[in-house]
C-alpha cells in the first residue's frame, strides 16, 4: 500500500514532482467527473510513457461479446464494457517544431498536479525543459462543468523562459481511440462524421451494436498575456480526426495561452440529428461565458454540494482529505439528476467492472444519497430496478424459475445480466436481497411509503417468489436449505447454506408478507391493482411462510456463531495475522483453489447481515461474531472494511474502527490494493461516508426518529457531518467533549440521544456525548 | 437420441440415401484414422451444405492464447487446440463445366456410404443429376494406410451415364483452412512454400507459435476403364494452395478414375529440411505400389489388429457393431507406436476437447491396450506421464505446493496444464489418483514391476506428496478433509470431502509407502537413487501415513451408504426416472447452477471408487450404493454408462447391463447425446471394451492369476474376446450354456473361473458357465 506521494491537505489532492511510474495511478487518483461525463486525468499533450487514456460517458457503453473457453448454459449473451470514448481534451504543444512530451523531455521540475474538490478543478504546473533546450513554464487547469453537463473546459498556458520561441497549440479531437480492456483489439465506435466550421470541430460517432450516437466538440480560443489574439489555424481532419493547430512566435517570457471548450452531446438526450447544433448552442454559451466565469460557476455549483454533504474533521488532515475525497467523486460519479443512469464500481476513473451496476449502488450508496440529497435521487435510483423487473423475470427465467420470479442482475446497464461467471451471475444471488433491502432502507429513512405501494411492492413479491423457488427442502435437515450459492464473501463460490443469503431470503419473504398485508388493510386499490397484476394465490403465500419458517442456519455450538456456510469449520483456521505478509494479498498471490480452501473473507459476509439487520441482535451476539470473524477478513474488497468500522465503533472498540476507517476512506489515496492505476473504487466510498455517519457518529433510524450514539476517535478534535432527513437538514457536531445538534432547515424535531429522547428547536442544542 | 440411418452390419458401418442434415454426423462416424492422422469423413468434391471440414495430424496442436472475462491466479497461459490440418483429400470435379456439389444437384440417388472396419476403408457410391442434366455415377474408396502411416490413398471415378461430358478431376492441396474452433477467426498455419513437379505437389507449412513444419503432399494418375492415361495437367498454385486440373471427354459409359496419394510428413520424426524429400520418397513408394496392392496391404494390417482384439457377438448384430465400432475407433486413434503420443477423447474425429490428453487414458484406455497389444504400449502411456512429472510439479507449484508434489494436469499436449476453468483445471484433481492407479493396474495386469521401480515410483511419491498438501486437518472432524474439488461427476464444482477423491488420495499415500517399503527391501540400488532424487525424510512420511491413516469419509447412516460429498442429502432427491423427459439432457436444457443443485450425476463418481477398488467392498456394499447412486445418475458423461454396465453385471442384474453395454457401445452409433457431429468419443470406447471383458466376462486379476466369472445376456447367443496376458494369448468363447477357454499362445495356464482353480492347457478346455 501507501502511495506517499499524495500531500494532505484538507481540501485538495496535491501531487509534487514527476514520475513517470506513478502516472496511471495519478489518471485515476485525479480523475475528473460531472455525473453525465468523466475522465482520467490525462495529460492534455501527447505522452510517450506508459498512460491509461480514459474519457467516458455515462449510460454509453457496449455489449461485448461474451467468450469463454468453456460455455455453461444461461450465460448472457454479452457483457457491457464501459467504452472509451472520443478525446476531445488533446492538446498537441510543439516547441521549435519538437512536439512537449513530459514523457522524453529533458528535465521536468516543479511539477505539480492539484485537484481542488472543494471547487471542482483539476491543475498541472511544470518547468520542462525539451531536447531543443528551450526551457517552458506550463500551467493548466481544467474542469468538466457541473452547471453545463455535456461541457468541459481547459485553460492550456505555456510561457519560454530561456528564449522566444515558435509555439503551436494542436487542439483535436480524435475518435479513432481504442478500449484499455480490449482482448481482442476490437473497434467499439464507428465514426459518422467529421466537420468543422470556424474555430469549432464536430464528431459526430456511434457505438458499435448499441447504436449511441454521440457529438464531440470543441471550440479554442488563443491568448497572449491574457490578451485575445486572432490566428487562422492551420486545419487537419481525416476520417476519425480534427485538429486546429494555433501557430504564434512567442517571445521570451510570455504567456501563450489556449482556452479549449469541449465535451458530448448524446442521444440520450437530444434527437441523434440534432446532436451538432446542440454542440453547437453549448460552445457558442461557453464562449461567451469564457473560461473565468464558468470556472466561478462551477466553484457556486460545488459550493451548492458541499453545503449539504461535506463532512469536516478537525486535527487530523489525513483523515479530513479521505472523506472529502470519497464524497468528491461519488458526486462527480452520480448526482441523481437521471434516473437512466446508476452508479457504477469505478465510475468514470476507469473500465474495470464494465462501469456497469452492482448491488453496491442497494447496499451501499442509497444511504449516503438519502442523507445528502433531496429523497427523490433515492427513489430514483430505487426505480431503476423497478424499470429493469420486467428483464430480471426474464433473467430468472432463463435459469428455471418461474411465476413471476424474478432474479436482478449481478451486473447490468439496461436492465440485462451481464456478466459471465457461473459462480458469480448465477450464485450471487443476494444481490436480489439487497435490493428488497433498499426498499425498506428507503421507507425506514424517508418515511416515504408512496414507494412501496406505487411500484416496490412489486419488486418485493418478485424476489420473494425467487426466494422461495430457489430454497430446497432439505429431508436430512428437515429445513430448507439454500444450495449452490456466492456470498458477498466471493473467496467462496458454490457453497451451501451461506447465512448472509439464507437470513436474507427468510427476510425477503417477511418483509413481503408484512407489506402485502399493510397494503391490503391499508390501501385496498393499490391492492387490487398488484394482486391482478402478480395473481399470488393464498397456497403461494404458504408456499412462502413455510420456506421462511423453516429456514435453517447453520450454526456452531463450540463457538456459539453463525456459520458463513455449511463447513466453514473443517477449514484450517489460521488467523490473517499469522498469515506471512509475503501471501497478501492473497488474491494477487495464490490461485483460485488455494483461496477457497482458505478461511480468509474478502469482505464482511456474516458481519454483513449484522449490520443490515443489527436490531435483530443483541451487542454480545455482535461481538461474539466480530471475534470470530473478523481475524478471517482480509478486506480485498473495497466493500469490506466500512461495516467492519461501524461495527467496531458500535463495540467502543475506537482504535480498531479508526483503522478501518482509514483504510476505506484512503483506500485509493494510499493504494491498499496494489490497483489504484486501474481506476477508483467509487461505490465503496459510500461505505466510508456511512463509517463515519453510523460508525463514528451511531446515526440510526429507531422507529421514525434519527437516533445517535456519538462517539469520536481519539486522533480527532471533533468532526461534523450533515443529514438531510424529512425536509429537515441537521448539523452534527462532536468533538471530544461535546455533541452540538442544529436543525439548519425544517422545524422542532425530536431525536434520539444515546438511547434518551430529545427536542431539536430551530437553534442549537447542547448534550454532552 | 438414436440416428437410426446406420444400417445394422457385422463389420460395416453403413448409411443408405442422401440426407444433407446428415452430413456433419456422418462426417464423424465415418472417420477414418491410422494413428498418425485422421480424418472427417468429408467430401473430396466440393460440397456447399453444411459441413464440418477436419483433418488432424497427431502431435500437431496450437496454444491458444486462454481468453477469459475475469481471469483467476493460476490459469495457464494457453490451452491446446487440435488444429484443422492442410487439406489433401480434395478433388473439385466438373461435369461439362459444372461443379459437382451434393447440395445443389438436381438428384442424388443411390447413395450409399460405407466404413469397411474389418478392411480398413471408406467408400461412397452414388447417382447424380447436374443442373446441366448430365447424369453420373460415382464410385469413390479411400484409406489411410496402416503400413506407411504419412500416406492415405483415394480412388475416386466417375461415369456418365446419359451422355458423354467433359470432366475435369482437379485434386488439390490447401494450407488455407481454418479452425472450426475459432472464436477469433485467427489463422493457425504459415504457409512457407508451394511447389510441384510432375504430378506431385507439396505444401510445407508450419503451425503458428508451436513452429511444427510439416509437408502436406499428393500425386495423383488418371485412367479410362482402369487403363491408365497420360494427361498433362492444368496446374495452378498460390500461396497456399496447388492444384491439377486433369481433363478429359468422357464417353458415355466410360469410367474416369483417379488415384489421388497423399499425406503429411511431420518434423516430429524428420528434421525440417528433409519434409519435402521424404514426402516424395513415400510418393513414389505408393505410385510404384499402386492403389490396389496399397490396399491390400492395409485388410492385412488390419486383419493383424482383429486377431488380437476383435470381440464378436452373434446372435445381436447392433450389439456386434456396436463394439467393433469401438475397438476399431479406438485403433484409428492410437497404436502405441510413439510415446510422444495419446489418445484425445475425440481422437482425428473432431476438434472439441483440444485433442489433448486427460485422465481417459489411464481410467478407461490402458486396460484396453494392455490386453489387446502388447505390453509396452500400456508402458508407452505410463512413461507419457513419467516424462510429463517435471512439468506435472511445475504445475503444483503454480497452484502453491512445493517440495516435489505433482499435479499432473487435467488436460495437456505436452505436459503443462492447458485447461482454463478454475473448477476443473484446479479441483478436478482426481486425476492425479488415476496416474497412480494405473501404475498398480499396469503392475497388477503384467506382473512388470521393472516400471514402478525405474520411474513409476517418483510419479506415485510426487503424488502422495500433493495429496498430503492438500489434505486439510479439520479440527471440527479431528480427521482430515479434502476440501474444494470436482469429482468425476462434474455436475459438482467446488465441493468437499468427494468420497471418490478422498479415497483415493488414502489409497495413493498407502500405495506408495508400499512400494517405497518394497523397493527399499529388494531394490536397494534403486531405493537409493530415488531417495537421492527425491529426498524424502521420515517426518514426511509420518505426515503422509498421518493423513491417510485419519481420512475423513462422508457417510450416511440412514441410507448405509458413502456419501458422494459433504451435503449431498440436503439435495432434493427426485430420481431420473422421475424427472421430465423434456429436461433431458439437463446439460442441454438446465443452466449451470441448477445443474450443480440437483442431485443429478454426469458419471459414475462413488461408484467409480467402487469399480477402482472392488475387493475393498463386499457384493452387498456395492448392491447398497449402485441402488443408492444410480437413479440419480444421468450419464451425460461417455464415460458413466460403461462403469455401470459392469457393475450391474457383477450384481446379475443383466437386463441392465446390457441396457447400459448398449448405450456404451452405440453412444455415437444411436447418438444418445445429440452431438455426435462435434465427433466420436474415442476414449469411452475402451470402456465399451471393459463392458464385456470385465463386465459380462467378469475378467478380474486376483493375485496374479486371471480370473472369470462368465455371464451372457440373453439377447446373445454367443461372444467371444481375446487377452493378452502375461506371455499368453487367450481366447475366451461364452455362449448361453457354456464357457470354453482356449490357450492360442504361450504355455499352459493357471485361471480362475468362479473362484476356481482351472488349469489351461494349450487346448481348449470346457467348463460349464
Amino acid at each position: 500500500m501507501n502511495q506517499d506521494y499524495i500531500k494532505p491537505d484538507n481540501w485538495s489532492i496535491i501531487e509534487e514532482g514527476f514520475d513517470a511510474k506513478r502516472v496511471e495511478s495519478s489518471e485515476s487518483l485525479f480523475s475528473i467527473g460531472n455525473g453525465a461525463m468523466g475522465q482520467r486525468a490525462n495529460f492534455e499533450e501527447h505522452y510517450s510513457g506508459s498512460t491509461f487514456q480514459g474519457s467516458y460517458i455515462a449510460g454509453v457503453y457496449y455489449p461485448d461479446k461474451t467468450r469463454v473457453g468453456w460455455w455453461k448454459n444461461g450465460y448472457p449473451e454479452y457483457f457491457a464494457k464501459v467504452l472509451n470514448a472520443p478525446n476531445w481534451i488533446g492538446i498537441h504543444v510543439s516547441i521549435n517544431g519538437e512536439q512537449l512530451d513530459l514523457f522524453t523531455c529533458k528535465k521536468v521540475t516543479d511539477f505539480r498536479r492539484e485537484l481542488n474538490m472543494q471547487e471542482g478543478w483539476l491543475s498541472r504546473s511544470f518547468k520542462a525543459t525539451l531536447k531543443n533546450n528551450i526551457e517552458i513554464q506550463v500551467e493548466t487547469k481544467r474542469f468538466l462543468s457541473l452547471d453545463s453537463d455535456e461541457l468541459g473546459a481547459i485553460d492550456y498556458s505555456v510561457t519560454p523562459i530561456n528564449n522566444d520561441a515558435e509555439i503551436v497549440f494542436q487542439p483535436y479531437l480524435d475518435s479513432g481511440i481504442t478500449n484499455k480492456d480490449t482482448n481482442w483489439d476490437d473497434k467499439f465506435w464507428d465514426t459518422i462524421k467529421v466537420s468543422h466550421e470556424n474555430h469549432q470541430a464536430f464528431i459526430q460517432a456511434k457505438t458499435m451494436k448499441t447504436d449511441f450516437y454521440t457529438c464531440t466538440f470543441m471550440e479554442s480560443k488563443v491568448f497572449i498575456n491574457n490578451k485575445p489574439i486572432l490566428i487562422e489555424p492551420n486545419i487537419k481532419a481525416d476520417s476519425n480526426y480534427a485538429s486546429f493547430g494555433y501557430q504564434h512566435q512567442v517571445k521570451q517570457g510570455e504567456t501563450y495561452t489556449i482556452y479549449k471548450y469541449g465535451g458530448y452531446i448524446v442521444d440520450r438526450n437530444y434527437d441523434k440529428t440534432q446532436l451538432v447544433l446542440r454542440g453547437k448552442e453549448v460552445l457558442k454559451k461557453a464562449v461567451e461565458t469564457g473560461f473565468h466565469a464558468l470556472l466561478e460557476k462551477q466553484k457556486q455549483a460545488w459550493a451548492a454540494i458541499w453545503e449539504r454533504a461535506d463532512i469536516t474533521i478537525q486535527g487530523d488532515v489525513k483523515a479530513q482529505q479521505g472523506i472529502r475525497f470519497n464524497i468528491f467523486q461519488l458526486n462527480q460519479t452520480y448526482l441523481g439528476k437521471d434516473s437512466r443512469l446508476n452508479i457504477g464500481p469505478k465510475g468514470f476513473t476507469g473500465e474495470k467492472y464494465g462501469g456497469s451496476t452492482y448491488w453496491d449502488t442497494e447496499a451501499y450508496c442509497i444511504p449516503f444519497y438519502m442523507a445528502t440529497k433531496d429523497e427523490k435521487v433515492a427513489r430514483s435510483l430505487l426505480e431503476y430496478r423497478y424499470n429493469h423487473l420486467e428483464k430480471a423475470i426474464e433473467n430468472a427465467g432463463k435459469l428455471g424459475f418461474n411465476n413471476g420470479a424474478a432474479l436482478f442482475p449481478m451486473v447490468t446497464m439496461n436492465g440485462e445480466e451481464c456478466h459471465n461467471e457461473w459462480e458469480i451471475t448465477f450464485e450471487e444471488i443476494h444481490r436480489n436481497g439487497a435490493i428488497s433491502f433498499a426498499i425498506y432502507n428507503y421507507y425506514r429513512y424517508t418515511g416515504d411509503y408512496s414507494y412501496i405501494k406505487e411500484k416496490g411492492l412489486e419488486v418485493l413479491i418478485a424476489i420473494a417468489r425467487f426466494w422461495q423457488q430457489r430454497a430446497t427442502f432439505s429431508e436430512d435437515k428437515n429445513k430448507y436449505v439454500i444450495l449452490g450459492v456466492t456470498g458477498p464473501n466471493e473467496y467462496e463460490n458454490n457453497i451451501n447454506n451461506n447465512w448472509y443469503t439464507n437470513y436474507l431470503a427468510q427476510w425477503c419473504i417477511n418483509y413481503t408478507l408484512e407489506n402485502i398485508d399493510k397494503i391490503e388493510t391499508e390501501f385496498s386499490d393499490d391492492f387490487t391493482r398488484i394482486m391482478n397484476k402478480v395473481k399470488l394465490s393464498k397456497t403461494e403465500l404458504k408456499a412462502w411462510k413455510s420456506v421462511a419458517d423453516n429456514m435453517y442456519f447453520p450454526y456452531s455450538e463450540t463457538h456459539q456463531v453463525y456459520l458463513q456456510q455449511d463447513g466453514f469449520l473443517d477449514k484450517e483456521l489460521i488467523t490473517v495475522e499469522d498469515l506471512d505478509k509475503l501471501e497478501r494479498p492473497i488474491n494477487q498471490k495464490w490461485s483460485w483453489d488455494k483461496i477457497l480452501r482458505s478461511p480468509y473473507i474478502k469482505q464482511a459476509d456474516v458481519l454483513q447481515g449484522f449490520y443490515f439487520f443489527e436490531d435483530e441482535f443483541s451487542k454480545e451476539d455482535l461481538e461474539r461474531h466480530f471475534d470470530f470473524y473478523e481475524p478471517f477478513t482480509v478486506h480485498e474488497s473495497s466493500l469490506s472494511p466500512c461495516v467492519h468500522s461501524i461495527q467496531a465503533a458500535k463495540l467502543d472498540r475506537m482504535e480498531q474502527a479508526y483503522t478501518f476507517y482509514l483504510r476505506t476512506s484512503r483506500l485509493d489515496l494510499d493504494d491498499y490494493n496494489h490497483e489504484v492505476h486501474e481506476g477508483l473504487h467509487i461505490t465503496s466510498m459510500a461505505g466510508t461516508w456511512m463509517s463515519i455517519v453510523e460508525g463514528f457518529g451511531g446515526m440510526r433510524i429507531k422507529g421514525d426518529k434519527l437516533s445517535f450514539t456519538p462517539k469520536i476517535p481519539k486522533q480527532w478534535e471533533s468532526y461534523s457531518f450533515k443529514l438531510n432527513f424529512r425536509n429537515h437538514i441537521l448539523k452534527i457536531d462532536i468533538s471530544q467533549n461535546q455533541t452540538n445538534f442544529e436543525v439548519l432547515y425544517g422545524d422542532d424535531l425530536e431525536i434520539i440521544v444515546n438511547d434518551k429522547l430529545v427536542l431539536l428547536k430551530k437553534k442549537i442544542l447542547k448534550a454532552t456525548s
